[in-house]
This record gives C-alpha cells, structure tokens and sequence, in this order.
C-alpha cells in the first residue's frame, strides 16, 4: 500500500466540510467585541471520534467535558460546537456548567444525546462564558449550517490568528474496489502555542468509516509529528485539543490494509494546518524548520529540536537575519542531551557554518543571505549517535511582545 | 552563631578590591570596539579559590583551562583574567591556546605558576580571541592594578550590560577575639542568563582565610540560592562562571564554628550580583520575584518557579501590565509538577486574584495597579503541598528582540 500511496493522494482546496455529510456555520455570538465566535460542525450521521486533549494539569472546562462525553458515548459524535474569545478555564463549577449547557443546546436542536456533542473554547483564561449569549446564538447557527461553510467555521474560531487555517486532501483507498475519501480539517494558534491566549484547536472530519481502534492510532500517530513537533513560544495551554470526527458517508471503510493511506493523508492534513499555526504565529515574520540529527535517541533528538525551537536568543537570531550558529551550539549544549561538540555541525539552509568543532564564518554572509526568505531551515547535528527529530517554529519579533504585553488591557 | 549574625553583618559600598590584599584594573585591549574590555583581579599571595561553571556541554575554552588549573594548582590562584567582546567559544584547539595564552602571560608578568592563573570570557560565540591584543594590553593592566580600581574591572567585563555589578561586605566572625573580614564580588549578564550572549560572569574575592572543602561548600550553597535561581531568557551560556578567592590577608579563618556568618554574608552578596544581573537584564524594565508555595517537593518547587519565571507569556504580561493571573495558572499546569487547580492561589504583590478554584476578578485593578512598579512580586500556591521557592527574572520587553535581532549584524 505505501508503494501506491502518493498516486492515490492529493491535497485539495477546502476544509472542514469538504468530506461528505459534514457541514459547518461560523456565527456571531457577541463574546468577542466584533467578528465572528462562535462554529459548529455537525455530522448527519453519527460519526466514530477521537481526541487528543491538553497535558496541562489545569484543564479547561471543554476539555473536561468533551472527555466526558466520548468516554460516556463510547467514541461516537454528531457535532462539535466551539467558542473563541473566552477560554472557560479556572472558571470552576460555573464553568462546567456552561460547557454542559453548550453541548446540550446543540444536542437539543440537531436531535442527539448530549454526549454526542464535543466542546471546545478559546480565549481569554479565567473570564466567565456567557452562556446566555451562546444559547441565543446556536438557533441561527443551526440555521447557517451548510456544505460549504467550513470557511466561517474556520473564521469563528480565530483569536490573535492572523488568517484561518485550513486543509483538505481526497485519497483513494481499497485494493480493487478503490473508494475517494476526504479527509479536510481546520485551526487555530496562535500564542501559547506548544500545544494561552489559550490556544491550539484542531477539528478534522473524514468521510471514511474508520474502527474506533485505528482511529485513535492515526490521529496519535499524526499528532505526534504535526501538532505536537510546532511550538511558537514553548507554552501549553489550558485548552488544547485535535478532534477528529470519521462519519463513513463515502462508503468507504478503512482498515488495516488500507491503513498506511489514510494515516499518510490524516498526517498530511495535521502537518498543513500545524504549519499554518506556526506561519501565523503571534508576531512571525518566518516559518523556522529545525532538524536535529546525530541524536543518542529519537527521545534526545527531539528534546533538542524543541529546545533550539523555543530559544529566544535562536528565534531573535533569525528575526534578525543574524547567521549566529553559536547560539544553536549554546542551545544543543544545554538540552540535556548526548552532544560532542569535537563532532557537532550547524546547517543553515544548505550553508555549513560550524563541522567537526571549527567554525565556517567565511560562509556567514552566504547564510546571511539566505536568512532573507520566508521559510528557513536550519540543521544541527549533535554528534552523538544516528536519530533524528524534525520540528517547526517561528521567528520571534517585537510584535510578539506587543501583542502579548497588550492581550488584555 | 546564627542568632548573631545579623548583628555582625553589615553590606556596603565595595566591589572586588574590598577585601585586603586584591588589587584589580579594567583596560581597553581593543577586542571591543570601543571601551574596556580587559579585568585582573590579582591577589597578593596565593589563595584558596572555588568555583561552579556552566553545565552547558559545548563549554567555552576558558572554562576547560580554569577548570584544568584549578585541579592542578589544588585549588590555589593568584589572579584572575577576563576578557568581554569574544567568548572565546566553539573556537577548538586554537581557542584553547589562546586562554592558555592568557593564563601564561599573566602568571609571567605577577610571577607565579601558570595553572594558579584563572581564565573567563564573554562575548560573542565562535570568533577567534586575538592573543596578541591581549598580550600587548596585559603590561599595562598590570601597572593599573590598584585597590581602588574595582569599579574599573566591573566595567570592563560587561557585554550589552546596562550597568556594572558590584557588591560588598563586612562580617565579623570569631566568637571572642572577633575580626572583620570582607566579601566582595562584581558580575556581569545580560543575555543567555538562565546562568548567551555569552554570559553570565561572577568574581567574589574574600580576605577570610578558608579552607578549600568550606570554601567549596559555600561557594556551592550560595550559588544554588542566587545565581542559580535568576533567569533573564531561560538560556545558560557555554561561559558562565563564578569563580570566589580567599587570601586570609584578613588575618581571621572560616572554621565550622563561625561558618553560618560567612556563608551568610557571601549569599547575600552573591544575591546582590544576582539581583542585579536580573535588573539589568537585555531589554528589563522590572525585577519580578517568583514565589512558588504548596509544591509537593523543593525540586517542584523550583520547577514551577523557573517555568512562570521563563515564560514569555507572563513576562510579556508583566511588562505590560495585565494582572493575567490565567497565564501563571496556565504555566503551573503545564510544568510537569503536582498540581490541584481547586486548591491553587495567584497572587500578584499583596493582591489575592485566584484561590480555592475561584477567581477574584474584582480585585484585577488594584493588581494592575501594583504593576506599575518596578519590582514586582508574583506567587503561586501549587496546592499541592508545603515546599516552596523563590527565583528572580525581569519582564520580556520589545527591547529584548532589538537587541538580540542586531547584535552582530
């Protein structure tokens, strides 16, 4: 299967409506000042869903709810409905209450168990949520609902994101009897982004009918190396979670022997919309891949990926177009992890700056040069053993403090 | 000893030439552009000397050979030798030389053993040092050296440092036949200060004669308390050091019996050097004290401490003066420590903003008020048991990116 993997696969225009039987609306709800609020996604069947929710220990209300509900439903879902400009975290019992009137609202109206619907805020921590607002609200979303409105949804649950992200690929699967299946999704950053302002979302639907099972294992899987391998300023928040919802309404079923090509599109999907987070990024002028090779473990590689990734002195560096490898060895030197400087070797873009402990300056103005594009990649090597790790962040401009020095007041 | 320290203890106007017996000078050697950029600190006989370096693995060639010197000479030296402008780091073997270079040069022109000779730089990573202006300089450091020359020396090892660090003490220890003895020491940040730029550089010269296992334990306990307890950006550079000389030129001993004295009075002027690190730091226009309360261990304790005190969320915050109690929450959550959200506390000065699960929003413009000082306190209770810790950091400011963005190119 993997062999015929990329002739079957390609992104598409589109979102979180483009797999069949899912529609969404993106209304306002008056929590933010101006602007769109609040989105709903629904399924018109009952959809097979899985989540990946926040590692804080200080977990919002929705996250708690929606833990709920798929543990109650047993990992079936007909909506979601998602809030921005309030987070409803460190809101206590009020808090709960408001994400379970949420869900049951939305239950109510499309005719489901309260359980079957998932929650999720953005926003502000610590601000009570209207509920009241969003109960006079959820009538005209309801109403809004369409096809092709995945575009509103993924406005609705902007916050400081500079513009909605969306992904969407079709991917035949099946030996003989090939199926289309869509697989589209949408997010949102943009600070407290390693996985505050509060948050990271994700909301992807597939029209495949995917087992619970192998659900769970692909989006684990796809998470592991998109949403979770981005960080914008090293912060996890109180609201983090990817949901994922599959509604089988193209007939098509995934399997273990068609396994690899929808896990393959799933983290095709993740990745873009992981890396639209990062390009909108609170204050990002430049979308940073960072590689680490020459890991002792894949544990180690990635632990110095994320450190050179949520370095300041690193993420002003390139800010600034400074080619300062020096900086990149301080940083692997600090990680905590195995690193032999005798053997190290910096990359920026394809330019060596550092190998085998000496420096390259000579080739300084080359990366500087370099350093001038939008999407930047640098390499380091640790010296140390033959594992890898690839991650993705920003630059780190004053813009960024501005906004955040700003969020509220 | 303990109850009477305070009486005996007194901080004053000083620096490194306080104690008897050390003579210092700061010159211009021309690695910087302009200004000094070259420190001895001489003692008059030999001396006990101490001291903790980076645990950075990529670690700067002055750091091997004062460490190299100090297992030689069994922990005696006559000098100490910094240069700021070059870190003299990632710089191989021929950086190595250079600091051996240094050492030599110096111990010829006092007249002492090479290895009781200690080495520091600080400046940029991964550019060679120029020996030969270091060389040509050293004859004239030497004819400066003077009691009175402290100040100069301060200045002469500060990169992007706003202001020279220094601090002083007298203490009086000996039960019956008491003897004042003096602690003085001088420090320089600004950046890579979670002990980049590179550096964070500490000198501490005492006239108490002290034997080398007392002076090591002191050295150590003060240290962990204070330089190891700020933070500017989180990073720790491949330079730091702080390097603490005891000449007996005093007359008087440290023993077990009038320890606690000593050691008080060195914590207290390394927390000076420290605090003052902190308030000068790149881009700072406050001091923030982190207290962590209700941890379940110290090691969580200081955990949760350096993660608010790293974040840039709550920096940025503070900086601009949003009481975000939220973001502190948010943070403690996520820093990999025991905590219970229904028993947590924030509370920003003497202001109570969340407790027992509950938010205090009402009192959010007394808070923001508060803020407008420049010495700030915030303190988080963990809610998870009674260990607690303090550290210290400044607010991110668009100034910190500025300097960081351009500070080679």
């Amino acid at each position: 299967m993997r062999g015929s993997t990329l002739d079957v696969f390609q992104m598409i225009a589109g979102g979180v409506t483009t797999p069949k039987g899912f529609r969404a609306a993106g209304v306002s709800a008056g929590i933010k000042a101006t602007g769109l609020d609040l989105a709903l996604l629904v399924s018109d069947r009952e959809a097979t869903a899985s989540a990946v929710f926040t590692t804080n220990r200080a977990q919002a209300a929705p996250v708690l709810i929606s833990r709920e509900h798929l543990a109650r439903s047993g990992g079936i879902a007909r909506a979601v409905i998602v809030n921005s400009g309030c987070a409803n975290a460190c809101t206590g019992d009020a808090g709960l209450q408001v994400a379970r009137d949420m869900a049951a609202g939305t239950a109510r109206l499309i005719g489901c168990r309260a359980d079957q619907i998932l929650v999720a805020s953005t926003g502000v921590i610590g601000v009570a949520l209207d509920a009241g607002k969003i109960g006079r609200a959820l009538p005209g979303a309801i109403a809004a609902l369409a096809g092709d409105q995945g575009a509103s949804a993924a406005r609705a649950i902007m916050t400081t994101d500079p513009f909605p992200k969306e992904a969407a690929a079709r991917v035949s699967i099946g030996e003989r009897d090939a199926t289309d299946i869509y697989i589209g999704g949408m997010a949102k950053g943009s600070g407290m982004i390693e996985p505050n302002m509060a948050t990271m979302l994700g909301f992807i639907a597939t029209d495949a009918s995917v087992p619970k099972p192998l659900l769970d294992r692909a989006l684990a899987e796809a998470v592991n190396d998109t949403f979770n391998a981005i960080t914008v300023d090293g912060e996890c928040s109180t609201n983090d979670c990817v949901m994922l919802l599959a509604n089988g309404a193209s007939g098509a079923s995934v399997d273990p022997s068609n396994y690899d090509a929808f896990a393959y599109a799933l983290r095709t999907v993740c990745l873009r919309l992981a890396l639209g987070i990062v390009r909108g990024g609170e204050g990002a002028t430049k979308l940073v891949t960072v590689t680490v090779t020459g890991a002792a473990s894949p544990i180690e590689a990635r632990r110095a990926a994320k450190a050179i990734a949520n370095s300041p002195l690193v993420k002003t560096a390139i800010h600034g177009g400074d080619p300062n490898w020096g900086r990149l060895i301080a940083v692997a030197g600090r990680a905590a992890v195995e690193f032999n400087l005798s053997r190290a070797a910096v990359t920026i873009g394809t330019v060596v700056l550092f190998k085998d402990g000496r420096p390259h300056d000579e080739a300084a103005p080359e990366a500087a040069n370099y350093l001038k594009n939008d999407d930047i990649t640098v390499s380091v090597d640790l010296g140390a053993g033959a594992a890898s790790s690839t991650v993705w962040t920003c630059d780190l401009s004053a813009e960024y403090v501005r906004i955040n020095a700003e969020y509220r007041t």
